[in-house]
């Protein structure tokens, strides 16, 4: 199994961003965390992260064909771009939206997904944690079978 | 560690209610799954049902000090029940929301939380795998580790 | 042919409660007004009331294999309970939706209905004959002929 | 006793019109079927239809003094029409709104309804029993009893 | 000078319609007494009635070349008619809007008029004296002196 | 008969301010032609401007057993002023509400006024004759005939 | 003089829920408080808490002849309960509302309340305060006379 | 082929209506134009016009089994009426909805269309054009072919 | 101890002001009664009314260092004021919002005070009751004890 | 005459996206057809596609003086891109949108284009046609003729 | 060139109130800052302070012939005061809005201004430098230069 | 010191694009002014421009222990941008937000910015003498000390 675990913008910061709220491992700490946990999955996993919204459509367009399904944190643009979800129709991959902070928490902007709606499901609010559980969640998903 | 699994109005129907949206399985049946996989983790469940709104939280107000952690379904009651939000906040027990459907992708009205502004996250959309992963989230948040 | 008449809140006051705008007769006059007309019919009907939204999402629950439809005056849940109509929803009974009162011309809140959207149809503003008026409306249609 | 029935625009239609949505039966059908319970009830009926709004007003007006009641399908109007809604206030004939679907589970805009807070009551989503409905409703309420 | 004066729908039915709130002038004794006050001014004048939109839409665009100004009572289609407005607009003549009873004191959709941004002004409120404080309006603004 | 005139905040600039929208007569000018017009119905008249809200308010106040009637062009406190509406329902004076400019044609917050819902009527849009056609609608409401 | 003190869901915790905000008296000194204050005015009290909507409504009707007065802390259900308002305008007890915690300084939702329209009065911020403000509101309001 | 082309209030006034906005062409020319296009492809035209918003319900109506395809340009209409609305959807003839002006770049209620959603799509802005343009969206439409 | 009793616009009136509203009693007299009140409580009282927001606004701020707490009935002002809910947070006197009549059961507008979220509470509905019960209020804050 | 037409996000995909949405031709496929389309008229096209927001609006930019007239496809930043509308603002070259499907009867929020109020027009839903219109429609408008 | 200062309610407490959020600087400190720094500019200041709405308005119709600009801190006035936009609109003297904190990140009712868009331009978050600030900037807008 | 001047997309126009709205200065000509302002505080100065949402929000990254504080003008990403406004929180560099035209007189979506509420303040509408003012802005801020 080969699984895309998309990141938007501001995540390159983790670790030094407001850490109370999102914590103090980066984002090289979670993709190891990950690949490590993939390993027992015998699952493949590629990290990608960028701040510009139109590469991450790309690497979705990408993606299809390549792998088997998606894990994306889309962060800011989890709240603005209709152009993430029509990629994430037009490739037809099944994925997973995560966020390291409870969204419901938050500013009111927050509260609402673009995304959600054309994904499988959405976690949200348990830091570095949120990344498991969003791999356990579409690894299951696509081997039809629970944990 | 001993957590309890709170379920809400209408799903003590599981399996027969609307199974293309909800999935064949009975609230039996996930319930031994979770025991099954919590006794992996050492870890204690108590699973509980009720279509009454004061009854969940009556339920609530008991944890306190039996419950090291709650996830709670609470299906109809996500959206207009202050009284569960109250609850939570009033016991302070370290709760994860959970949903079988994926609430961003159905009526408007399901779309927003009463309860996830005082848990610690939610977790949208798995189907049963939804409470499978909401007691990993727990488990995981109570004993500081990751999976 | 078998009938549940289900009754929400306050309705057990009926015949006491603002006269002028719910008229005189008791809840028992009505049942017998409906028993006797439906026993025209060849049909049973059987009268259920409660305060508790959960006892009523109960009630429903259990009206499965049963009865062959329903009539419901939701009263006060008629404008926030998702729970009954989830209820409805997972039972798949055909059920019809009645008021004493015209809703549409009273306070905002009382104009929108969470549960008129998942019945046959809704019966608003007639008194006790709102209840003659769901009998047939919800004979007719299972019974697929005109009155 | 004397009635009007009132049908709004397109309701000409009926039977070729999205027949799922609205059934096969033509204005005509339903005419006849309302005119033969109606003479069971010593009652007189007049059957109008137009599909112009002030057309509709007109026929209202002239109602005073020759009908005792009235049984209207706005159609289209229903949502859209202060005039109607005038009309029917300024004869003061008592009047109740039907509907063939159940506009309650249909578009936002069919939700809200001009003209049933000037009626009696509103009845909607029984197909063609809704104009049986309505005539027993408006009768009832003319004669005082029930049925 | 001549002057076109419009009256909206159920207007015709003055002097019956809920005296209590519109007076017991009929529009015929209305029109009565806006011609003698007109005839002092030397002022000719029409008066109009209809209860259908597109009439009375039909009827402004035909007073070009023939009025010099006009008054209008749009009544119900005071609040629902683009196509009265664009008619004003189309024809450029100097035209102002007159209601009987006070609309700012009545129903939330009473209170904005689609009509009046397009008019030299709106009088509301002063039964059969809103008619002469229209005439008094529409003279004194072409004949650009004060009363 | 004894009528007060109220002006509101910035109305003692007529005739240096926007002159295009609000004419080049002053307050002084407008004084003038409502008494020389007021003269002829043997009625006195009293203006009064104040740019302070409070100020109105006890005018108002003061006014009772004075005044038999009263017009207000409450300007820009015709969208904010609760306590000048408080205070015409308090003293029970009958008011008409003036404006120059055709509040309707003009920005969003000026369409909707605190104040008339509690006077005779409204009239807007005719320059210095809107004062003219204020002083006839309270003249003609208090001699309870026509102009 | 008979009164009934009823309190919504979760006021069962008060001094161990969120102590802060609500305080660190427990229901039961604020009830003994209570009494000894209406033993001063000759006054019967029955304390009652339920975290159900559904027996709060039932001790409501059953309050009808008994008690002369109530006073009510609906908790959470201040803001989503039709079926505790309908209760109050049915049983026709004269009720005052109240709360621990200031309702206009927190939450958006806990702005509006569904119950003061039909209760007396509102009383909202001063802890266990407000009960004894409660008593002598509604204590006064009955005897018709001040403090 | 033959194809409708329906013209809502006021198009009847095109040319000499607020040129700026809509143009010099009178409809009679438009009318010319689009015969003349039309016969280049073998197609048949009737053009029609109406204030009255029923007319135009009734010409659709009985453009059933007449006409292969229709182009609307409802005017006003467009913003209020679902009389127009359920007309197209009853007779399932394929409609392209055009305007003269740029109706996203007018008032705020222009931008709405309710007719829009039922039809091909909608082609706005590019005065006589428009028509020229909407012709030969429903030709190819039809023919299946690019133009 | 040393209270201030502020009083906004209209409430001068009191006594004449729609009474059935309001009561028959005067300002001066609900002053003599709290001040006869507040002298079994060794509490000096000053009352202060004004029409004008800058006023109270100043003598709010003239407060500080004088009085220990403060009751304000803001009247029109509780909905529009800004001004004086900045004094009040600038001053950081305790203070008490009392309405004569339940704003809760009154117009929309009425509804929300923009001066409660920084008192320490409201209380609203009681006639000159509120004053007695807002002075117990302030009273047993400010003295940390219960009646 | 030199037009540039511009895609965005996603449209690199046509003919595997949503194909039952989209249709099956790919991007090429529809800049072939245009080309040859606009050879007929002796006008040049450039095709340019980027799935980056500030890409587009760079490529607005270094249009002026190059190109004649523009048709943009914004896709989903229709919705969401200020930046594109002030881009077509500053450059002032004559631009008409397209859009493949009818986004009238899509999702609520892609109703509103933030980009049409600064175009000639739009034309939406006529799938690969809509380019072949956008053509026609700057042709005309720039050749100032009818097709 | 001779510059007017305005300033709105409770400014006048300025070192006092809320110093946390305002600083600890009189307005008298201020004042002095503003006027020696304005020596340097060879322009003159005056500093006004009013707590009454109608009074600031009042001191800008004055200010008319004598002022060359003038830089408003409105204060709580800001979102409510109309008639202070109506005076600035009237006089036509060039204004700049100033804030001391930043409204923008305050409570919602903070983030409109109805005075900013008839001034120049808003400053808001610096302090007591948002005043010299604000008088570079309407120093160099009168001086058409650069600072 | 070091200062990051950040300009947001279309800015790289200015001089051509809307002359009268944002004068005839190129961006080239504002830097140079600010940097040559800037010499004489001692100050360097980076001037970055990008049309790219995600470019500044990676510059605004890199930012981080490089600028001691930054002037942004974020243009049309001010009312879309939550990736901007992240980013800002992120490196928490004191910023100030400035624009050259008064964003608070002009279309309705441009009086709200996503990123105001994590800047200092905010300064709009001196063309660009706002570069000048948030030059100072920052200064002062940084430097602790005014003009």
């Amino acid at each position: 199994m080969k699984l895309l675990f998309l990141n938007g913008p501001n995540l390159n910061l983790l670790g030094s961003r407001e850490p109370d709220k999102y914590g103090t491992q980066t984002l090289e700490d979670i993709e190891k965390l990950i690949k490590s946990e993939a390993a027992k999955l015998n699952t493949e996993i590629e990290f990608y992260q960028s701040n510009i919204e139109g590469e991450i459509v790309t690497k979705i367009q990408k993606a299809k064909g390549i792998f088997d399904g998606a894990v994306i944190n889309p962060a800011a643009y989890t709240h603005t771009s209709i152009a993430i979800r029509d990629a994430i129709l037009a490739v037809q991959i099944p994925t997973v939206e995560i966020h390291l902070s409870n969204i419901h928490s938050r500013e009111e902007f927050r509260k609402t997904s673009l995304i959600a709606p054309v994904c499988i499901g959405q976690i949200s609010g348990f830091g570095s944690n949120s990344y498991i559980l969003g791999l356990y969640a579409i690894y299951n998903y696509l081997s039809k079978k629970n944990i």
